[in-house]
Order: structure tokens, then C-alpha cells, then sequence
């Protein structure tokens, strides 16, 4: 498998996913800023990656630290500036809430023992998160028959997470075991990280991959053609209301029409069970120019008006089972992912 | 208004709608053949603009004869040829019956008199489509209220058809009767009709449009951001089932599930009454690199398998009106489409 990122002589080193899958481009972040952009423009993206990366976001600024009589208020200043970078995954959240814990936990210890613990602390983050998405496929993968026709949104892969992937963890599981599995990918405009990213995954594994537009996926519901739909998240609130990437909510609201299963699948550090409800997740809008372009390329006139939320949020109703590393939840959530709290 | 052609010396003109809205280039068709090419490669793209230009197709054809004797087996390889040019839309077998039965009443008057005769049925055919498209917008501006906020797929507008549109001929008529109407327009990929063509066409009429990514109407719907859905059609069979562009099926079981309603704007040409379901509809697949590509710009792996169907079947289930020259037809319309047979 390979990296989304890797720690190396005390620098984060990314591959930049903007540039997947035509050219391998290597970004090496020495500061907490760095991470911050990264994330930012989506040379990260996948909600378990940008955990990982935010959390060595706050190793890299602590590590800056030359004075201990500033360390406090550089803490700030990081976890603040890594905080506002993406408003929706909640695994971003909830690294720099770890990041923060082992902070104070060390704070009065030397400096150095300070830096290394941090260090050591975003590694271990990085390592649990290849750990629990291996957990979720072994779950997952017993959803999965023997030639079942699987549809994906996006990317939830290995490039997504710190390995292995989430929705695609359960794809690999189940192939691992000799499941015969065939995917189509929604290309999930505007960023297009299924066709850029998906399909090259899983063509390196060679799973039978087949690209779509995401208008089509309707049809080849109907058409019997998909026995079911798996997803990742980016948030997920206690009622089971599931944010993710644009598209996913027409994904589901189709599946449950054609009566074909809808999953989720997802690290428990991915629900928020401080939000009662999908609504109350911030939606994150971006640039226009990710509609009006593809590259460079104008794809639409130059000043047209253009929303372009990057998230939507996925009633509870139309998801049939969370797949988290601690087993397979199902309605009623509330109840049956409030024992993942 | 612009056309989408315009029958000029003798030859049929063509804004050439690959490459709009950056460059507006003429394509002239002096031959049957050139303008089968220019359906199949859909420089003229639309049903209603398909069947005119096919009929425009047919004189050519038979402007080219030279002696009487070959007049049936060019007439026979004309006709045939025009008709493998797009498998979905009904309006081409519809003017292609419609030139034959022309072709065949006029066989036995001197060759040119049946050339100027042939001419003159596809410019009939030609007016009568944008009178057609009026009384389209005369009836469907019933349905649409001052503040309505519109979603349209693809593009069923001017340069759909020979001029004024019909989804979006619906829209201007209902703004120049003095409404505040705002659209919204799927980019409908995979070839943009929506965000290169109906934004095009709107911005130019100053009616406000707002592009959005397919997988984003959804989302829009939900957040009650939509007041209703109208589309053109391919082709709409005796129940009410309706071919249209790749998309329209999935955006008419979102609106179901958010109580919207979802028109369809189409001329009774568009109806085929010899087909029974949906089901029956020939679906066009188009080239994989419709999808892989955008322009000449890979946005996938080179070498993924692609499905790339160009239509879908929206059931008549989820169709809440359909609005031709003749009026508005509600279900159920195996009985109320069939008075305008």
C-alpha cells in the first residue's frame, strides 16, 4: 500500500493528490503552515488523512518552539491555524483534541521530551488509523458477498486515510478473502477524486473498476446492475445522519428507491456525538472556479455564478448500517452508536 | 434568439456546440453525409434540433440526384443513413417519417419541383418547431410563479431545437411575462450541455442562473432551495415514461423525495405511441473518452473501462406533468397523452 503521507527525518512528506493519478508529485512540509496549506488546497484530503496530517501539524509547530515561555501561546496559534483550514471532517477535530490532550499531559516536561512526545503521539495516530481501517474491513467484508456489484463515491481509500482506506479497506477485505468484487466509481465532480483516485487505487490492486459519471449511478440502480452502495464519511452525528462528499446524499436517497443497501463505513474518531443531528454539521463552500474549470481548462462562462458546497449530509433513514472498527451498527443509531461513545 | 442552424444558399449551417461557449465556429453541411456526421459527433445536439437538421439532411440527399432513375436507392441510402446517425431521440425518426411521406407523394413530379418541395418540408419543419416551442412556454408558464427558483438538466434550450427552447422556452416565457425566475443548471456532465450551453443561453437572455455540479441539485433540493424541475425529452413513450439526458432520472426521484415537481417540456413529435414502457427505448452508449477526458485532457487513468450511456428512463411514476404545443397532460397519460396522438 502506499502512503497518503510519511513522517521523515522530522518533515511530513505528502503525496500531492492534486496531480494523481498522472504525476507522482512529493510535498514536504517543515512547518505547521505548511500542513495547514495542504490541507487547504487538497494536496491532503480524505477525512482520516487530514487528522493524521493536522496532527503532525502540531508536532511541526512545537517543534519549532525555541523558548518554553512561548510554548503556549505557539500552541494556540497552531491548533488554532490548523482548526479553520477544513470546517467539516470531524477526525481533524478530533486529532488536534488528542494533540491538545498529550500537550497539556507533557507540557511541564523539557522541551525536547516535549517534541519527541508529540512526535510520538501524531505517529501512533497514524499507525491507529491503518490499524482501525483494517478493523473495518474485517467487519465490513462479511456484508460482501461472493460477486457482489459495489458502488463508491469518492475517494475512501488508502489515499484518504493513513492506509489501507475506509469504504475501500472493506473492498480490499473482502477481495483479500477471495470474494470475486467488481466497483464502479462515481467520478464525484468537481474534484473528481473518484475517477483521479479511486480508479487508479483500485486498478493497482487490480479490482474490476469501472468509471461513471455521477449522474449514471441512478440508472444503473435501476437497471439491478449495483447490489449496493459503500461510502466513507467526513462526520457522522449521534442520530446516524452521515456528512460526506457532495453527492452522497443522492446516492443513498437513489439506493433506497432500488431497495439496495446503503453503508457507511468509518473510524468511531469520525462521529461527533456532541451534534444531535446532520444539520447542525458546517458545510464547507468552496472555490467557484472548481466548477467553472477543470485544470485550466473553462468549462463553463467565465463569470457565471456558481454554489458549490463541498459536503452534503445523508439523512440516518437512507443509511443502512455504520461500519466502524468496533463492529456494524444499525438503526435505531442513537441507541447503537451511543456504545461507541 | 440564435439558431442552432440556419438553411442559407442552399446549405444547412451549423453553430458547431462542441465549442461553445468559447468559440463560435460554422460548420456547412452541403451533403446528407455531412450532416449525419455532424448528429453523430454532436456538433447539432438536441432532439427537436436532430430531427430538423435530419429533415435538412433529407433534401440535401436528394438535392443531389441527378437522374431520376436513382431517386429511390439515394432516397432509401439517405434515409438510412440519417437514421443510425443517434438511436434515443424520437424527433429524428419522426422528421425522417415525415420527409419520406413527402419524398413519396412528390415522386412523380419533375425532379426539381421534388427537390424545392423537400426544402420547403424542412423549412416548414424547421418554423414549426420554434411555434411549437412557444405554445410550449405559453402552457408551461402557467405552472411557474413570480420567485420560483427552477432546476434544469442538460439543455433543452434554443440551441436544442431551432430556436426558443423547451424546458428552457418554458423559462422565458414565464420571464417575459414579467416573473423573477432563477435557475439552476447541471453542468450535465459528461459533455457540459449544462454548464456550457444553458448557462450560455440564459446569461445571454440576463435570466439569473446559478451552475452547480450534478451531485449537488440533491443537496439543493433538500434544503428546499428548489421550487421545481423541468426538462426537454428524447423520447416519452404512450405511459408517460421519458428518455432524456443521462441524470434526468436521478434528479426526478430527488424531487419526488423532496415533494418538488419535476415537468417535462417537450413536442408531441418527441412521443412515440409505438412504444409501450421506457424499457423499449433504444439507449445510446457513447465513447469512453467522453468520460475519461475533457477535451483533450485525461481525468482518469488512460486505460479505466467506462460506461457511458447517454439517456436514462425517468418512470412516468415520477413525472408530475408533461407540457407539449398542446397543453399540460397529467397522469394518468396512458389516457391523457393519448388525445394528442
Amino acid at each position: 500500500m502506499w502512503p497518503s503521507l510519511e513522517w521523515k527525518e522530522n518533515r511530513l512528506v505528502l503525496i500531492d493528490q492534486r496531480h494523481l493519478p498522472y504525476k507522482q508529485i512529493y510535498v514536504e512540509c517543515r512547518s505547521h503552515e505548511d500542513v495547514a496549506r495542504s490541507i487547504e488546497k487538497m494536496i491532503i484530503r480524505g477525512a482520516p488523512a487530514i487528522g493524521v496530517a493536522a496532527a503532525y501539524g502540531v508536532a511541526l509547530g512545537i517543534a519549532s518552539v525555541e523558548n518554553e515561555s512561548e510554548l503556549d501561546s505557539v500552541f494556540r496559534d497552531v491548533h488554532d491555524r490548523l482548526s479553520v483550514t477544513r470546517p467539516t471532517a470531524r477526525n481533524l477535530f478530533w486529532a488536534l483534541e488528542r494533540m491538545e490532550k498529550k500537550f497539556k499531559e507533557n507540557r511541564n516536561f523539557p522541551l525536547d521530551d516535549l517534541k519527541t512526545t508529540l512526535i510520538k503521539e501524531a505517529r501512533s495516530i497514524e499507525k491507529e488509523d491503518v490499524e482501525m481501517n483494517r478493523k473495518i474491513g474485517k467487519w465490513g467484508k462479511s456484508l460482501i458477498k461472493d460477486g457482489t456489484v459495489i458502488l463508491t463515491h469518492c475517494n475512501a481509500g488508502a489515499l484518504a486515510t493513513a492506509g489501507y482506506g475506509t469504504a475501500l479497506g472493506v473492498i480490499r477485505a473482502a477481495v483479500e478473502e477471495g470474494k470475486s468484487i467488481r466497483v464502479y466509481a462515481d467520478e464525484t465532480r468537481p474534484v473528481l477524486q473518484g475517477a483521479r483516485l479511486t480508479c487508479w487505487e483500485l486498478m493497482r490492486d487490480n479490482i474490476p473498476v469501472t468509471l461513471i459519471t455521477d449522474s449514471t449511478a441512478g440508472l444503473l440502480m435501476k437497471q439491478k446492475k449495483i447490489s449496493l452502495v459503500i461510502t466513507g464519511a467526513d462526520r457522522i452525528t449521534r442520530n446516524g445522519d452521515v456528512a460526506n462528499k457532495i453527492g452522497t446524499y443522492s446516492a443513498a436517497v437513489l439506493a433506497k428507491e432500488n431497495n439496495i443497501p446503503f453503508y457507511v463505513a468509518a473510524p468511531t474518531n469520525t462521529i461527533d456525538f456532541s451534534l444531535k443531528r446532520g444539520d447542525e454539521i458546517p458545510i464547507e463552500q468552496r472555490d467557484a472556479d472548481e466548477v467553472r474549470k477543470i485544470g485550466d481548462k473553462l468549462i463553463a462562462p467565465g463569470g457565471v455564478p456558481v454554489e458549490n458546497p463541498a459536503f452534503d449530509v445523508t439523512p440516518a433513514a437512507y443509511v443502512t448500517a455504520i461500519i466502524s472498527q468496533h463492529g456494524i451498527a444499525r438503526p435505531p443509531y442513537e441507541k447503537n452508536l451511543s456504545v461507541w461513545e
